[in-house]
């Protein structure tokens, strides 16, 4: 059994779902939890009550018996100053200037730390993942657009307004295609997602016998065509949907030759839902990166490793970054329980 | 009158030119000297050796009579391992793994740093120019390419291998120009000082009169125009050359939006020959940075601020790192002169 307090709840807010999870100091997941998250339409202090919902839960949680829960943790899609703890500005949340770490202090009466998702995804491959022991480590999260963080001696590099690791807008196609954050021809309109559902749908849409196993993924509606739909056909061996993997990966590749040519890590940890088709999309991201990257020959070309924690990456990154900002807070610091 | 053993020197290695000084505590470059860089086709030894009496030059200069030369700082154009002091690959020096600094120190009998040039120019412009008080600070040196540096609350990032801060060779254009580096489309075939070269001597061929202003400043042949001559030309109100800048700013400010959505610095410094054209160049950058970087309307932007040091940065900053290094190295720490 886990000493009193060693428990912390990890919450990740995405778009779409609220995950969370009550989470050991060795990274484990000991209990689960989630809800839907309130519509764009809806206010932020209807994703707040879902947060404060869900946390409650987990702290009332039959496992965490007899254990105080140390802090609370939030990873929110989102620009966040992780220094006040203020959502800055979150596209899908409905969040402006959002100071959601006091007010979730004030009303769970915990310490709560919140964090932008991606931060908190990648620190928990740094921690229990696979970017344990790399003193340069960059994390890739390919989602629905691109998302990031650097790692350098074990410390998160958040930026001067705590926004670093937005890879995805980088310029790669001028007058490409358009994206979400008003530019065209980002990165991330070519290595995300987005493209595989995307692609899957136009393949769909196009037909013929090349379309077949997608086509019978969606029913032979292109429109309920996701991306985890093309993962799984390529997975299955689907010649076209591994085309596509093919693309996806090159784009990858090159894109991370330019991060790794300005950050030059020892490490690339590449997450998130597009990760699982694993060395379908790393491969050609590999090669791409060999091929791309300035000096190569005369330099180390960093290794490129698939994420090993998943889905829970998020949230489990959240209660240990939680948990850690508890125990070098100066009013706990005193507490014999906190690692 | 400085303490003993107050003064360093300094040497910025190019590919064209050895700029040397002697340099204070404060930054001043108290004497210069120089030398031209052996060719291509001479070998390593040819470099070293002009570095080294240089060096005993400016060591024996009157203005350090009496004053011990505590430390020799060499900023090299290439990849640099800075923890051994080796250039890994000087595609301009035909260096192959140099062990430089080793050598350096055992025929100068001095302590001696060898850090990579666009490094030592960036901590230059960290310590005294353009970038003093700026807790995340990226600075760009715009030459023949764009080289660069990362420094994050005093410190340069180096990254695993000492090779961070190459951001001029992200892709930008699929297909596009062909770089030194071997790929297409790199950034800095967009918004370095080979772009003004190049455009100028189109401007010169193509005639007409809009090509006045540049075909006098190089006598009517195109070959001999230089990126030089296209900026002062730009400074004097010559439109087409103005053109130019504002094109090779766009680009810059385009590229720049992709490293400030990576990195959320708070200041972006450029220095570097091309820097020259100050507002002319710069203006346009900070607009288009301003339109594409991620998140704007939410966020601030960062100030991109022309560096103060012009020319002498480079040997500036490796004169000072050096001096840094040797009072901070466990042999010299017990000198009471050292600062």
């Amino acid at each position: 059994m886990s000493p009193p307090g060693a428990l912390a709840v990890g919450i990740d807010v995405g778009g779409t779902r609220v995950k969370a999870g009550l989470v050991d100091p060795g990274g484990t997941v000991v209990a689960t939890s989630g809800r839907w998250t309130p519509g764009r339409r809806t206010g932020p202090a209807d994703v707040e009550a879902v947060i404060v919902d869900v946390a409650r839960e987990l702290a009332a949680h039959p496992l965490a018996a007899g254990q105080d829960v140390c802090a609370i943790g939030v990873g929110a899609a989102g620009f966040v100053d992780a220094g006040r703890g203020t959502v800055v500005f979150a596209p899908h949340l409905s969040w402006r200037d959002e100071p959601l770490q006091d007010r979730l202090r004030e009303r769970l009466g915990r310490p709560v730390l919140v964090d932008n998702d991606a931060h908190a995804a990648a620190w928990a491959e740094h921690r229990f993942g696979a970017g344990v022991g790399e003193s340069h480590l960059v994390v890739l999260t390919l989602g629905t657009g691109i998302g990031g963080a650097i790692l350098t001696n074990g410390e998160l590099q958040r930026g001067r307004h705590g926004l670093a690791g937005e890879f995805g807008h980088q310029q790669m196609v001028p007058g490409g295609r358009r994206c979400e954050c008003g530019n065209r021809g980002c990165w991330e309109q070519y290595a995300s997602g987005s493209v595989l559902r995307r692609e899957g749908q136009e393949i769909v849409r196009t037909g013929g016998p090349h379309a077949a196993a997608l086509s019978a993924a969606c029913g032979g509606d292109a429109a309920l065509l996701e991306g985890v739909h093309l993962t799984r056909a390529a997975r299955a061996g689907d010649p076209a949907s591994r085309e596509v993997m093919v693309e996806v990966g090159r784009w990858l590749g090159t894109g991370l030759a330019g991060v790794v040519a300005a950050l030059d890590p020892g490490t690339v940890v590449v997450g998130g839902g597009v990760s699982e088709a694993g060395d379908l999309l790393l491969d050609p991201a590999r090669a791409a990166l060999a091929r791309h990257l300035v000096g190569r020959g005369h330099r180390p070309v960093p290794q490129v490793l698939a994420a090993r924690l998943g889905v829970d990456a998020g949230l489990v990154g959240a209660a240990d970054l939680a948990r850690r900002a508890a125990a070098n807070s100066p009013e706990r610091s005193a507490s014999p329980t906190l690692p």
